[in-house]
């Protein structure tokens, strides 16, 4: 099989170009299917490069792009001005079939805008997700969606059930994976207009493991591999997630340094707590992949090191080889 | 001032009647503004409060009920069937003003539709909304709405807005409280239809302190004292705030538990962090007022301890001494 060819984005994100060129030469490091195309300002990237050694020089190659898109910029205005960024820069290639996928670890809006205007959409997905993995006491669960399209419709809900069991089975390996839909209750008629209409619709979608409405409650406990939801929801759980995590982590971590004793009791808990809280860190897990498009985009959180870089790099080698978009057609109905 | 009459429904709830008149207890105990109505199966109460002594006995009043609401019962068939019940008789003594407000371990279900049918809305309140505290860095936040009714429209929030703050002001005791939209970013133009809506009015309304969106993940480092949302997105808060809670103490317990070593450690460290992790308990807050009805409604969790109870109760004496439903009509311009 022919190498994945991953354009990357070298200029988004808090620590670019440091932490992402050093999650390329990792990948390439670790698996000898990939190519990068590192996209960026090349005398920075080069600069980066030269810190390695013992890496398989011939998977990696710089395309220059000499703009880079903000933060704070409007992301429509930046993709359609900014054509020499390197996140739209990326975009491009994979539309142009000069990569199978993308990371970037930039500015969230720019990348879903350019996903859907650059790349474009599978024909017949109504609209692509943004699906992270979040950490449960199972393992890991796929919240999709968490974009920035918001007011779903009933369908949207059900392609998304479909491209969810599709990844997380091809992807990550569950096998027939369960499938929830967010709500305020276990009962059918619970919830809002969405997702009555969506439940009814997922009760009668073949070739998935639809497991009915699940808490956001049980979310975490891991009651299901896949959790459907309105991007607006999704972002709520996701945030709700993050905030929680981090101030219950505070209040440990003043516990733990109340006084004398409690520092020395610290000091005898400190890497077997770290181990246990580490699995569960929203941060742990790669990027998130924006789905349904005609190729890849993983979106990696603005924070990024080096390990999720790799592993968003090494996410794109998967979805390629499984063939994964040829199975969303299949699952979505969507061939002749 | 005369004392406050609270009707306290002793049947409902995973501990009742054992803690739930216990809870009634204290609460006389503490204050001496307050005349309980212990409404259920009269020879259990009376068997339970034959093991106190050493209150004040006239505080107390037993009004037999027949009837208990399960947890599983359709809540419009159990307000209209069991009218003999606690749960029920607590409503109609509202109504009847045989009491100022009542405090409810029971079905959230029945209660908050008896709360709307029988108790009723003030003349002018669109939809009262069910406002639980959750615990934050900085103390706590009114969550609201997290009832039953979804699909809210903008007007509703706006009313949202103004009955959080004055209940945040008069019975929390927060001078100027801070009221954030939850969006899924903070910048004006983000968000789906209600609160792009929602926004423009709120930003429009006068006597309420609005500082403009928040996201989920700022809520529990406490950014703002009043947080606005549909009920579905309330309860998707409330309860991942709930699941990655419960889901990280057992990681943090699983950590101290690895070994010798580490159970050593945990023995030095274990008042200390149950102290600090004690007040990022949703549990430790009262109950949920139902905001915007002729009297009070205090929904306390289902598994309510005594402490519990008593804080609602407690919670009934602030609001009726503070003219809380009064304030409301002033802020919602009801009055003539």
């Amino acid at each position: 099989m022919s190498k994945t060819i991953v354009a990357l984005d070298c200029m988004g994100g808090d620590y670019a170009p440091l932490e992402i060129v050093k999650g390329a030469v990792e990948a390439v490091q670790e698996s000898d299917q990939v190519f990068v195309k590192l996209v960026g300002k090349q005398e920075l990237i080069e600069e980066e490069l030269k810190k390695y050694s013992g890496y398989n020089k011939d998977a990696l190659e710089i395309v220059n792009a000499t703009q880079v898109i903000e933060m704070g910029e409007s992301p429509v205005a930046a993709i359609r001005e900014k054509t020499d960024s390197s996140l739209v820069k990326c975009q491009y290639m994979v539309k142009h079939g000069e990569a199978d996928a993308m990371v970037s670890a930039g500015s969230t809006g720019a990348n879903l805008v350019g996903g859907h205007v650059i790349i474009g959409r599978i024909r017949g997905v109504e609209r692509p997700p943004l699906a992270p993995l979040i950490p449960t006491e199972q393992g890991v669960t796929l919240l999709i969606d968490c974009g920035a399209n918001v007011d779903a419709r009933p369908s949207h809900l059900v392609q998304f059930a479909k491209m969810g069991s599709v990844y997380m089975e091809e992807v990550v390996g569950i096998k027939n994976p369960k499938v929830g839909l967010v709500n305020i209750g276990t009962e059918e008629e619970k919830g809002n207009a969405l997702t009555k209409e969506a439940f009814q619709l997922l009760k009668e979608t073949d070739g998935i493991n639809f497991v009915g409405n699940v808490e956001a409650r049980d979310i975490p406990a891991g009651v299901a591999d896949v959790v459907v939801c309105d991007a607006f929801v999704g972002n709520v759980i996701l945030k709700t997630y993050e905030g929680v995590g981090s101030t219950m982590l505070k209040k440990v971590k003043s516990g733990l340094m109340a006084n004398l004793k409690t520092k020395i009791g610290a000091l005898l808990i400190k890497n077997s707590l770290k181990k246990t809280l580490k699995g569960f860190s929203i941060e742990e897990y790669g990027g998130a992949p924006l789905l349904g498009l005609k190729g890849l985009l993983v979106k990696t959180h603005g924070n990024s090191k080096s390990v999720e870089v790799k592993n968003s790099i090494l996410q794109c080698i998967t979805f390629k080889e499984a063939d994964v978009n040829e199975k969303f057609k299949e699952k979505l109905n969507l061939k002749k």
